[in-house]
């Protein structure tokens, strides 16, 4: 993230005055908006074997590669509960992202970094990885100047592509963003939910009315902070807007549904620029004869065609009859396609 | 519209300053915005009889009431030809707007005016006539800062269902705005359109996204410059957006199906702070399997469910069956009931 771009302004992870302030008060050191601690955590063990003004090597857990040089300029232990209080609302350690933090070394080191390799993203999905001045770039080129992010880590039902035409409506056209990287089990690897998307773009939308691309963020679950995170991070790309659903980054019963939603009204004048693109849940109602929001919707709930993640991957799995209220056919071909092979 | 407040800041007819700015520049003598002339011809016999300074009545065409007092502070005789070339972009008379102009008294009478009624609309139609202080407290009533205008003259199908509620998505609500008065052949009167668009509101919206209301203005089919006008009313209503859609208040070939979009961008800065919701032509598209719209349909016509005015009308009239993909069965009702009581 660093390396590609999506994190500016950071220059490296952040110091305590920094990560202290960004908790307490979604600023950098500098006063400028952060929503998130972006930190680097060591055991004790190995921070006491680096010196402060070191330079120390990042190297990439799996494949050992060097990643970046980081100069150390600080060490400091950081109080948990103070950031996970604030940042996640929560200190539940069954919270996904208190969890994390709960793992993370004692200590945090700080300072500025200089990446030698954007990892494998660009080559592994050298369709999809745009930096942040390319999608810039991108977008003059076409002639936006509304661009509207879809933040996603999943193929696109009738409800997804729903949110981003009402986007296409209002802007000059919707970036869909997937989160590359990490999968989790029962995940749908970048490959096929890529070609799951272009189906769905390819026969549903009109020509360069959408972009696809992806970057290698990790979710954290903090629900409204990281709504404003995700906001920022497309800033750099170049977006005005970032389509914030219901419940947007938010895990079990943490946050309200439109947390996410009110905290951009909360933000002081000139933090953020992107804009949220505030819509309801999203599905098929049988009475309003097509598809429509809890913002539009007026009637009860049993009408609407809603089919569960876990039901999805069973009826894919057992090649069952996915409704065209809820799935493009040419989608579902290709979830099939996949299930089937993995059988 | 000046009784009403719907005018605001206009105090009066047009002198020929203003008339002249307005035409040439979209700018009231002291510089304010205003794009269409607002102004009162009368006969070179009848301006003869009236002296500057003299305070003449109003009177209603029609019923002979006395509607206000003007104050005649100015006399003058305009260019049809420039104000038609300018505000109309055509000089054809077949144009009905043109037509109007060139029908008018040879002598523009300006000047302040008091008024004393608002006509009859404000009892005709209780139900709908709200001045703008009113619809400005009632929106603040319900806690709207994000108002969209829908202006109509007709019942609505399930076209004008699907742009008000794009608007519904990303304002807090909608103003359903009726042109009230003068009907043409073939018009549904107001209270039958009034009942068809509040059976779509209560079966198809949810509550508190809608309010229904009217006003007397009547259509010029300027296009563009008429599109400024209705924004500008809207204005003063209280409104944010207007819902502009393709060649909104055009007629015939005279307007491309864009211009009325593209003059909100040329004004100049502060000139107008109610702003378009530009949205394409709307129709339920079979392949598509829902409403969509031009910019967001990539499929050909033919899969588009589409009847023309002509055609309503007679399967209106023969009690024909209209496709619940163009209209709501409870609209259709309605209309039904109303065409069998004029046999």
């Amino acid at each position: 993230m660093l390396g590609m771009g999506a994190y500016t302004p950071l220059a490296g992870f952040m110091g305590e005055g920094g990560w202290r302030s960004v908790c307490a008060d979604m600023k950098l050191a500098n006063g400028v908006f952060w929503p998130i601690p972006i930190t680097l955590s060591a055991s004790q063990e190995l921070a006491d074997q680096i010196s402060i003004g070191e330079e120390v090597a990042l190297c990439d857990g799996q494949s050992g590669d060097i990643m970046a040089i980081m100069s150390v300029g600080e060490k400091y232990s950081i109080d948990k509960e103070f950031e996970c209080s604030n940042v996640y609302r929560t200190t539940d350690p069954a919270h996904p992202g208190v969890k994390k933090v709960l793992e993370q070394g004692a200590v945090n080191l700080g300072g500025p970094v200089s990446v030698l390799s954007e990892g494998e993203y660009r080559e592994k999905y050298a369709n999809l990885y745009l930096r942040p001045e390319q999608s810039r770039a991108l977008f003059i080129e076409k002639g936006w100047s509304r661009v509207a992010a879809f933040q996603t880590r999943n193929p696109m039902h009738r409800s997804h592509e729903y949110l981003a035409k009402i986007a296409v409506e209002v802007t000059d056209g919707v970036f869909i963003h997937q989160v590359l990287g990490a999968l989790k089990p029962g995940d749908i690897p970048a490959d096929v939910r890529t070609r799951a998307i272009q189906a769905m773009i390819d026969n549903y939308f009109r020509k360069d009315t959408v972009i696809q691309a992806g970057y290698p963020i990790e979710m954290r679950y903090a629900g409204p902070r990281e709504a404003l995170l995700h906001a920022l991070i497309r800033q750099n790309f170049g977006c005005s807007h970032l389509i914030v659903g219901r419940d947007h980054a938010g895990v079990g019963d943490y946050y309200g549904p439109f947390d996410a939603h009110h905290i951009f009204d909360e933000l002081w004048e000139g933090a953020l620029v992107t804009r949220a693109l505030k819509i309801d849940i999203t599905f098929y109602c049988k009475k309003c004869y097509g598809m429509a929001t809890a913002k539009t919707c007026p009637h009860d709930q049993k009408h609407h065609v809603s089919i569960s993640g876990t039901q999805q991957r069973e009826m894919l799995m057992n090649d069952a009859d996915i409704p065209p209220e809820f799935s493009r056919p040419e989608v579902v071909a290709i979830l099939k396609e996949y299930y089937a092979s993995q059988k």
